[in-house]
């Protein structure tokens, strides 16, 4: 044990850590990411450790903010430190790594340190690569998955409650703006708690706040939903599966994305909202998550087998995510197309995948009889009854719900991107749209985005528009559009491929 | 791209990394661990991203110490941060973390940017599990055996150089001040470096610092090793290998030593400093890095077959790792010791080992004939040219060349360990010696450490002082002895070891 002076460090990292120097580090027998046990008066508690050399002298030790405010510890209060046994999460973490099945206590475990800082993000990121490395059993998901929903808040309805996620990876994919209403109108209660942007152009959450408000807590929620039956809000406010947003921050620079962690981290979301009737789009293309209809059968089948395990109804849809859906990109062209499809004049893909997802709710809740639920949500937009529901809910939520597509501002700075040749498209890059929408501004900048004017198979003439970047800023315009000049993302091919010599 | 303020954090973590509030990361599209350009003025830099909400207001940008200094940023600055392309390794990480092996460019390319802090520890981590998970193949252990050299500085000694390492372990490991004088006293040349203890109760550099100085420089190591023939050093003043301890600060917290890193490490060392004649020393125990003798054997050809393919004259000795070295663990004690053994008066276990290690390294530089190295080397000792060399080593090094083992002193603080009972001491534990050692204040309080006074086999009569614990402070000694009250270091068994029933 010794004594030490604190320096407070105005930092807060959501990590438990304090700084020692490494003489004292020595002193103590801690190295970096060992637990060390501060007590200060009659208060103690754990962090662990970094070291350096110049920053403190012998006899400091740093504390950051997130662990000062804990025990109320202030600047130049001598605190005792000793060496103290790291959170036991980490044995299990070891355990996964050899390559066992862990217990659901031992989920629990690690799920309770993330959510308490109390894991460093290399042991965090040695948790998701043994699970990359492993796999996970179906009994371990679920496992996992009730853990990350047993450490944050869950929300009771105390009625059927339904629910629509998407795995994600294909630009424009605004149909929860569609089925939520459409669901809503047959006054079942879908109260869908969505995801900002985080590598996409606009996430649900960011869309629809072109709209109306987004943020709300549970309590908020709850009254929007049973007044209006739907609601479509940003779940970051909630609390619920708190361990998810410390996990992807961790898989990120790791560039994984474990299939068990996958499966728990979007039922643990759904099941903290109460959602007990559940569709999930399931994407595939080239360029999203999933590249084979065989590998999303499946993905689909896995997600069945978990959410029987929690005695959900959950259904999924496989559906193309070759190209963008609809047309527009970005949060206000997005929620403009949206707006415009419920008022009768949507492009064809976006009605087809809302209406045949939405068609799957509305069966599964006995609003449509098998098999044609599809066709009532057809004519739910049809008849102007899910409009007239979107139209209630912009308003619960401090929109303005008398608003019409056009009165949506989009950038006022434009560039067009034309055909080199005549031709036919014959590829639209995912990837592409989405780098040149963030480029031009989105999601943070509303206004900014890509609207493109053709799809794939589409026969379009030299000098055509194919698309269009729209920003709010000139400086991100040309970002963007220098971009689009280099990552060709409408491809159009004439009927001559190539020549030979090419260089002739 | 967007122009922040220079807040300089005066903090030093040995990572290139800033700072960025959560909105303006959001703005440049920047996640944390993602990476960052960074312009001031004519200059440029890169560095990967942490974010905050409370550290920094909007439009500000924490440069940590590491970074500010290198394009010499000042506080309150004006600087432009824009996205960037990060380190290429890390693509080479992932390539590794998906099964593939890598190329000789691209274990360069990570150690590279390793050594230039590019990489943060969760990139790091990520590179270490994938090799604990898919394993090295030779070819790889080789390219990067070669990188964590290449990355370093080279001595070169331009004759055979001779050198020792041991794969630890086993406490009171103190073999190599009797090997170096020993080898050295026949004109063989062994400048060893030698590390400071991170885990265990002395490395032999901190053992050799009770009677000399180790940190030397590259020019003074082969002053000193030109005049003596033998030198034992602290390894860590002169660059070798420098990923090394970087990699060995990540491997720490998640309890991992991939193997193939294992041998490159060690290798890579010794071949930094010249080396091309080397004996490995393979400890075999239950509490030891090799429990059984076949693995010790695998363990062993990995060595021969890497170091064949540097041109190194390389063997290994298996050895008995089941209990302590000697009797004496700590700093000054093992000093002691191994003083003692080059006067004559050294225990069986320590004499043997360090002999028979020795020994290899005699035939190997055919100062002995095959199969008599062992003999030539106890010769060497009983004849006194052991401890004279040992003298002028200590010499050369700065020490007294006249010391002896009761000069050297030891922690004024000591208490006793009894025995339970009349028996047989049937086990001594590695772990709990290290422990209890560490405990008492080695290896930072050279005169701290345990004494044994009776090892595997003995015949002990209840109240016989197994082991004695010294301290230099008396609130470490009392840690040290509440630890082995607790730990049961030397366990004696009667020949009674069961009553049925046990509470009769």
């Amino acid at each position: 044990m010794v004594k030490l002076k604190a320096k407070i460090i105005d930092l807060r990292v959501g990590k438990r850590m304090v700084l020692l120097h490494e003489e004292d580090a020595k002193e103590l027998g801690a190295l970096a990411h060992d637990w060390v046990k501060i007590i200060f008066g009659a208060q103690a508690t754990s962090a662990f450790v970094d070291t350096t050399k110049s920053y403190l002298k012998q006899g400091e030790i740093g504390i950051l903010r997130d662990v000062s405010t804990e025990i109320q510890i202030e600047e130049g209060a001598e605190v005792l430190v000793s060496p103290a046994k790291p959170p036991e999460s980490i044995r299990f973490i070891h355990k996964k790594m050899d390559g066992s099945s862990l217990t659901k206590a031992e989920y629990t475990a690690i799920m309770q340190d993330v959510v308490d800082h109390k894991l460093s993000d290399v042991q965090i990121a040695a948790f998701l690569l043994a699970e990359e490395f492993h796999g996970l059993t179906m009994d371990e998901t679920e496992y996992l998955t009730s853990a990350m929903v047993d450490t944050g808040t869950v929300i009771e309805f105390n009625s059927p409650c339904f629910d629509k996620h998407s795995i994600g990876g294909v630009p424009g994919n605004k149909v929860s703006l569609l089925i939520v209403p459409i669901v809503a109108a047959t006054n079942l209660l879908i109260p869908k708690t969505s995801s900002r942007a985080i590598t996409s152009a606009s996430g649900t959450a960011d869309t629809m706040e072109v709209l109306a408000n987004v943020e709300f807590d549970a309590a908020e929620l709850k009254e929007i939903a049973l007044k209006t039956s739907g609601a479509i809000a940003w779940g970051g406010k909630l609390g619920v599966a708190p361990a998810d947003d410390l996990l992807i921050r961790v898989e990120h620079p790791l560039n994984i994305d474990p299939f068990g962690q996958m499966l728990a981290s979007i039922l643990s979301k759904k099941l903290s909202v109460g959602a007990d009737h559940v569709v999930i789009d399931i994407p595939v293309g080239t360029e999203t998550k999933v590249s084979t209809l065989e590998e999303a059968r499946k993905v689909a089948q896995s997600f069945v087998e978990l959410s029987e395990r929690f005695h959900m109804n959950l259904q999924c849809g496989i559906t193309y995510g070759g190209q963008p859906v609809g047309h527009m990109v970005g949060p206000a062209l997005e929620a403009r197309e949206a707006l415009a499809a419920l008022e009768g004049a949507g492009p064809t893909s976006l009605i087809e995948k809302s209406t045949a997802l939405a068609g799957i709710l509305l069966e599964i809740g006995f609003a449509a009889q098998s098999g044609q639920g599809k066709d009532l949500a057809k004519e739910i937009i049809a008849s102007g009854k899910a409009l007239k529901k979107m139209r209630e809910i912009i308003d619960a939520q401090g929109g303005n719900p008398k608003i019409r597509p056009s009165d949506i501002p989009v950038g006022t700075h434009h560039v067009a991107i034309n055909a080199p040749c005549d031709g036919y498209v014959t590829n639209v890059s995912n990837a592409a749209i989405t780098a040149i929408a963030r480029a031009s501004g989105a999601p943070r900048e509303k206004g900014a985005g890509v609207a493109l004017r053709w799809k794939r198979g589409c026969k379009v003439k030299k000098n055509d528009v194919l698309l269009e970047i729209y920003a709010e800023r000139s400086s991100k315009l040309n970002e963007a559009h220098n971009l689009a000049l280099t990552m060709n993302p409408v491809t159009v091919e004439g009927m001559l491929l190539h020549k030979v010599p090419e260089f002739a």
